[in-house]
């Protein structure tokens, strides 16, 4: 999940985002997620952003097989279950 | 792509990625990359940021046949060539 919101919200997206998934680096978070929570969580979203000003984006990876991750410079925090 | 970098650098490093693939919000550029310009990606972003501040992530979906993207609110830009 990665989202451009503006700063009046940021916060309250990080907190949803961060109650399903694992947060990474500035506003990227990551992790595993039944369908179940990703509707629950998209639901809390939708109801905190502002939908003409903000921009939240998921890249669902189905399987992770298909699937790296590299990193330059430190890491600043990861979800060990996940790639 | 995704960074979290020292403001300081973060218009070099943007720069960098720009040169490659595509931007699509805040700090998030993604786009279809051959591994020999992807290695000349990372070499500039190496010499550009701090190893001991800074934070650069690459996610590498090989087939994207296992890979949706979902939005939430406006889309700030897209590479249409992907996902």
């Amino acid at each position: 999940m990665v989202y451009d919101v503006s700063e009046r919200r940021v916060n309250k997206v990080l907190k949803i985002g961060r109650k399903y998934i694992t947060w990474i680096q500035n506003s990227v978070l990551e992790g595993e997620i039944l369908p179940s929570n990703f509707l629950k969580m998209k639901v809390e979203i939708n109801k905190v952003i502002n939908k003409n000003e903000d921009s939240v984006l998921f890249y669902i990876l189905r399987d992770l097989k298909y699937t790296e991750k590299e990193n330059i410079g430190i890491v600043k925090n990861s979800d060990d279950r996940f790639i």
